[in-house]
């Protein structure tokens, strides 16, 4: 099995011509050919993820964020992405990126972070999705919910003691959706980072915001595409393994 | 006394001409004919604050963000700043808005950042600011620490066992300033919001990230211009109060 | 009756969707909400007719040219639109501007002024119209009668000997509508305001362009659009009452 | 005495380099090396200007208004300007234009119209000059007299009662020098073309504005460019001779 | 016959409205109704060619490359352009191009150039041909029969002994169609001129380039088109004659 | 020593500061820090030169040409870069590029071509060239001679009996700089490129081009400085060695 063979099965979930104009997505590092053994999904390729990657043999990293943004010029030790895109070269790993198309999928990482919401009767399409609470609670007992389900700290943007029942969102840097949300008759919103305009103007719209931060509003729906791959692989009895990354975020790198 | 004289006391503080460019400080709404006897400031000019210039009699609000951002072609309560300026315009409240100007000031928005965060022999200009901890504590200590001092929760994107010291600092959405922190040799790094990749990339220099809220790092800022323009007036015997708005961050507008 | 039903009565006559891009034809200032009995068409929102509008207890304003062109981004008595804008405001009068929407519309500026031009006949589309004169007549002749008809000073820019028959004609600035004038074997044109090159191409290809001012090809339209107005709220048994302007074109301001 | 001599003595009164950025004085048809023995000067060379000039059998045509505004691909009949340009080629004479530097010049374009409208102590620079009436009197008045000196039809866009004594001017269509008007305490200003909304403005402003015609202010100050280099040429004992068109403004081409 | 009569011939041949964008083929310099006896055809409107079209009583030359580039504003001697256009007026002659419309033509410069590549089963459209050879040769033994064929010099940008056998071709500056050859599976690509960065990645592709001269590349199209129009002439039984420019390529002008 | 010394040498020979803007000369692939035994230059970083580096054992490949003129948002064997420069990591090469500062450089490309031509009293700056051929000869025989120098084959885009003696030039495309050989009061101009239009204009101003190709007039240069660099290291007694290339231009990769 080949990273095109990985590729193409991303593919089907999370289709690649999805992804956001401007957005990087695909194959990244590496070469269609490359015989797979292991694969390991993570949110970034850090320094740290990739010291795990060789660890464990990976010949396949697949990560949220493309690890170029911006194109290059130069290839060398002298910039942070050169050192990393030089070290995957070196350690022949290959690299994939599913952004937006993942974001956008079904059973995506929107989709995933609904339900880490504990959200029920889920609607909404492309970076947008909102569903209702079982029972409404307040503000405050909303954001320790899903501040232990997603293990993150919340910052409530609103009244604490406000209601909230019917709750918008959208995952990572995902507070311009806030406008969904009032057309979705929504009373609550959360994302992982929410600027101060977004939030006055929801506060303005009668609308609490919850900001649980990018990485954690992601990282579940990440592992959630890693499961599924597991799966599809185990049908076609391949006997490629996948790994999650067990990096902290925002850890550091080894250095001497 | 007039807002035109009200103006030119801010001026002398955190010059108008001092923004950047694509800002909008200065005189928006109002006259700099206009009699002041009431002043009050606020991070942000929303209903709830408009609500309570008018119920205290003040022909002044003095904000930090400016009201109109974008510019208009209309005037009606068809647009959130449409029914606010509307509202000013009736009540007969002058706007003025010191947004990057009071930033960069000497004594200004980040000054006052760095001095709730403990710091000692502070330097720096323009929007960065970087000091001293007395001692040395971990990134979880400091968290708490600048947590209580700032009245706000505090998203560590760092291992919390990291020591830091030497502290890098920009108020606001100031997260870009953190190759600021690199080039002054912090360990650490606070704002009010941070962005995931601009986190990355602190966490690959080793510098642990603090982000701490857009409104609380601002907000102890605008309160100390409150109190040196009341000095200012104190000093001319000049009758004017001068008042810090109580209304909590992100209220909700009072409608029916 | 409300500000909104008057503006759903003149997008009936001139639907605002047909306005040039570029234009800021709509409702300019006030509340869709507010309830009117007087309502006064001027050509300009200027400070006489202000005045004028206060006095007579007008609730909305309707002009032909917008008050804002230009985007904002202050709104104080330091600018001239700033001052009318906060006048408005404080006197809670609503404003609507019927631009380049009225000027296409059938019935509406370019067809007034084909009439007071005595045309028959009369075709076209757009910002251009044209039609016959009952009988020939030399160039000097035409000014004259319609200097008569539309109370103005006629600008000849032809031989005032030549014999004219069919007549093009946009009004206001419509110059630049002379190549319609050719395409419809026109031997003469009539506009507000005419530039120079443009009166030469004309003279080239032997069309006799006549320059009746832009204030002057513009009110009548206006006025009739007023009177369409008043039949229409004659017909729904409202009490609502509809003014022209007396104001002459370029009134000074009273001030002391 | 060859093409290149003449338009040295013309850049000595009106310096080419001196001509705005777009504009397009200078040589525009012809050589530099071409005899020259008569002379004609027009405001534009169109087709009757042409007649003239071949029939006087000038080589070389001075006009205001340079014939190539637009750049241009082809040289052919089926153009307005092609058609004059083969014209003039073919002909063997040559085409200078003194625009925007003619404008500007001491002595030039404004400078002609300033005595004309009976101004004295005139100041100013670039397009604007400005000067006193030896008495005050009524808009009309003044409408009156200029009209008679200029020979044109006179717009006023004022109360004809108000009484002007501080006039300030810009021939052509220069009416976006107003504001030079106000900032230099005028109660009246003069130009050839005056777009509704600068005289607007200039009413709020309370000055009276006066539109003359392009052609009519700007022609005199060409036939006195005219005679400038005829006395120039005198000086040097030349026998080269200076006419100055006689053809009216917006004559139609003879053609079958 | 008239100008705008061969215009449509050539129009029938090789559509003029097929041009690529920012191309300027069509009537370039002349007029449409101009009576037409003796046609030249030449790659280039030179000085040279301009004698030659003179000497031989000519009143229309065609060209392949537009004399005209670049737009102008100018039309005196003091350009190179401007000296041949005044030319041209003076000496009556009109002047077409078929540039870009002819390269694409079925039969047209690209065609001409494939037959004299001695291709057989010649396919492609747009820009760009492919055939193949009758027998495989060597790299060394393909440029020397095409050298002949052409009477030009190659360049061969391959090793020399490499066999070819399906060549694509593009004339003129036409290497930037090379990804074409790779596309249709080509050996060898032959073009006027080839940038050296193409002619590297078609070393990389396994292609081999041969640069065969601008002027020589395309020459014999353009005579094939003069022969098609006298074809054309002769069936409607005309006495209008086509030449050839005789003047080999960048001839000197004669100039004392 | 390392790559970094390396660097600098070349940058006291040609500094990397003067190179064009939108060039990419510098360190493009590998790491300052990498030791050095031994380097070869190139003029392109091709398959066949990268064979032959990894042949030699070179840590370090120096070339004209920048491998990456365009930025690039992959690293994969999906493009012909992509495939270079995972090659040259993986081989652990580094690649510097001497672009236009090697052009410009006191001693460089155009200087060693100057040489080459048999050029005395050179003189110039930037791109250009210019010197005296010690006799006057024909274009013929200049031809022949530079053909024999450059081992290249020459297109001589002139007629080939004209004498020329004062030669300008500029290496590779260089075709643009020939308005300097105008100035320079040149009757000939040397290139690797000669773009049709500049031949043409070249010719209209009596000059004679020549065409020599772009690999054989830049790749003289490169040895050029591939021998200074050697006599460099020699003098500090190093034992790093220094190769040329023996790649034949355009060689073809050698692939299954």
């Amino acid at each position: 099995m080949n990273v095109q063979t990985i590729y193409d099965i991303i593919n089907t979930v999370a289709p690649f011509d999805t992804q956001m104009e401007g957005d990087n997505s695909g194959l990244l590092v590496g070469s269609p050919a490359q015989e797979v053994k292991n694969i390991i999904f993570a949110l970034d390729a850090t320094e740290p993820v990739i010291d795990e990657a060789a660890a464990i043999g990976a010949q396949l990293v697949v990560t949220h964020h493309p690890l170029m943004f911006d194109a290059f010029h130069t290839l060398t030790d002298e910039t942070y992405e050169g050192r990393l895109i030089r070290r995957l070269v070196r350690e022949n790993i290959s690299l994939i990126a599913a952004h937006t198309n993942l974001d956008r999928a079904v059973g995506g990482i929107n989709d995933t972070l609904a339900a880490l919401c504990g959200l029920v009767e889920v609607s909404g399409d492309d970076f947008f999705r909102c569903g209702f609470l079982p029972q409404p609670m307040t503000a405050r007992a909303f954001a320790d919910m899903i501040g232990e389900n997603l293990e993150t700290t919340v910052r409530v943007m609103a009244p604490e003691d406000r209601i909230v029942r019917r709750i918008g969102l959208c995952s990572g840097s995902g507070g311009s959706e806030w406008h969904r949300a009032v057309e979705a008759g929504c009373d609550a919103f959360v994302s992982g980072e929410i600027k101060h305009h977004y939030a006055l103007a929801m506060a303005d719209a009668g609308i609490a915001a919850f900001a649980c931060g990018h990485f954690e509003t992601e990282e579940p729906g990440l592992a959630a595409l890693a499961e599924a791959l597991q799966n599809s692989l185990n049908h076609v009895e391949s006997n490629v393994r996948v790994y999650v990354s067990a990096v902290p975020a925002y850890s550091f790198p080894r250095r001497p």
